[in-house]
């Protein structure tokens, strides 16, 4: 018995993706998405002793990693599918990058956003397209609001934000991507740094970049308070956050790892590294300071644990996603001082 | 008889540089400038129908292309000359610039900047271990303080912002990257933009534009009020704005076009283009939200020209510059509406 990925929302019993997904997503995404710079600065270089890389997903189509995995899926769907349409709930950035997929496909999207996302994110995803249903994020379930949706458009495709080996393998594109551009500039990894929600975005690259460089190694980063999968990593089992954390990390507030994603995580990801609220402000700050880079607070843990030294780096060649820049101005001018 | 570079502030009787020397300042510039990014955005493609290239000096080391030029300077000083020192005037990027370079290179520096420069630009100019000294704008002549300062310091080397063949040569490294960076996207230019001030940037990305893509067509972007290189190009000579003018572009209020510089523009560059601040700031808001780049009001000239339709671009392939980044918080706040 397997789950139907078009109608439910657990992900039990599917399998997880390998490199040759990875590699047929990047097929897919070729002259669509966007291949983001790994960007290197001596200002990051000198202040860490380190030779650091940061992959620029904030300049992805849709302002963040998303669209990856959420085109992979949509461009897969039969023409029958198509014309039903897709469903997905998010915080915002998955929201976005199925919006602008399915618009490009041609699908109709419905997308379910808590009615605190930034208000760039709703606007965006709007924008695009998606027809938008917000939820109270203390009061009701976004799965449940999704399965709600389902029932009433049957044949609607759930394009789930990480659970999923279609989104799983479109995310590792960027990993892909990681690795081919290092290994241009002739250099090896010793770390890989993931900003981590559900797991998505690390489980792609963990397997693409443990594939074509299998000495680096893989870190999640998370927000205080939501560092479930640094948690579960360090157990060897899922495990949920304590209710009633709060971070304006609003990308990375999700209860506990994937399934799918901590099956392949658990495997390839050798911990995961916490920082909070004022240590991401900060980075955000240095990034906008030195780097010009708008970068959003949940794009911005990585560079916060490297600033903050959460990691030894010292004489190290290190990697990190810069996972998205959809952030609001009035956010982000708090964050560099305005 | 020819003029001193190291004692006379006038640029009468010097040579202009070759592509020869554009490459010679390419192999000093090696391992220590960066190769800044070309980028391309979906998003800004499909708004203006064209494929637009940004070369993004922005992630330049000091925040702005400067530091090409005054490190390709400063590297050729003589021992003696090291020793000495260099003194330089500038409206705050040439200074950034040519503290670092001096900071590498081991040479004292003294930079002559207006008052009201950006903070960010004095903090970060004394930051790389300049000493600053301020003049005002509207009362004092830089070309005077610094002539006084040299006198002061014998020996000492001036760095001109831009009427140098050195300083010309190392900001027409941005223009071969560019040239190059097109190349190996198998792309031919129709249209270059480059902001405009005392015309260096300019003359040197003409110089190495015109020599490997001859097709492409060079503009150069101005602040209203400081069109002087707009207004020279149609003249056919050098021509001074008028007193009096405003604009928040700091790095473009020069009074005239460079001598040697616009000896190089007036045979290579078409025509000038011109943008006014409210153009400038909502192009600086269109790269925040879409771009995910913090560019200064300098900077986005070009961008801010492309999206104000001021070049019929449908169709055409163009490269701009972004030349520098270096913001003060509050300006950017207004421009992106905090």
């Amino acid at each position: 018995m397997t789950s139907s990925p078009a109608s439910t929302i657990s992900a039990s019993m599917v399998e997880p993706p390998g490199f040759a997904d990875i590699e047929a997503a990047a097929k897919r995404l070729a002259g669509v998405a966007v291949v983001t710079p790994l960007l290197e600065f001596p200002v990051l270089n000198e202040r860490l002793g380190a030779r650091v890389l940061l992959k620029a997903e904030t300049m992805q189509r849709t302002g963040s990693f998303k669209f990856r995995g959420a085109y992979n899926k949509i461009s897969q769907l039969s023409e029958a599918a198509r014309r039903v349409g897709v469903v997905a709930y998010s915080s915002g950035n998955h929201a976005q990058g199925v919006a602008a997929a399915a618009a490009l496909v041609g699908t109709p999207a419905t997308i379910v956003m808590p009615a605190d996302a930034p208000a760039i994110k709703i606007k965006n995803t709007r924008g695009y397209g998606a027809e938008v249903v917000t939820y109270d994020r203390d009061r009701e379930s976004r799965e449940e609001v999704a399965e709600q949706l389902l029932a009433e458009r049957r044949g609607a495709t759930l394009v789930r934000p990480f659970d999923d080996p279609d989104i799983i393998a479109g995310q590792g594109t960027c990993g892909l991507e990681i690795a081919r551009q290092a290994e241009a500039l002739g250099v090896r990894l010793d770390h890989l740094l993931v900003c981590c929600g559900g797991g998505g975005l690390t489980a792609g690259c963990a397997l693409a970049v443990s594939a074509l460089s299998p000495e680096t190694v893989i870190h999640t980063v998370e927000p205080a308070g939501f560092e479930d999968t640094a948690r579960s990593l360090a157990a060897g089992e899922r495990l949920a956050n304590p209710p009633g954390a709060r971070s304006f990390c609003d990308a990375l507030l999700g209860p506990t790892p994937g399934e799918l994603t901590f099956e392949i995580n658990r495997r390839l990801v050798a911990d995961g590294l916490v920082v909070d609220d004022a240590e991401v402000a900060e980075a955000m700050a240095f990034a906008f300071r030195n780097l010009k880079l708008g970068v959003e607070p949940g794009g911005a843990v990585t560079l916060a644990a490297l600033l903050a030294g959460k990691l030894d780096v010292a004489g190290k060649t290190v990697a990190a996603t810069l996972s998205g820049g959809n952030v609001d101005p009035e956010t982000f001018g708090r964050a560099i001082g305005v």
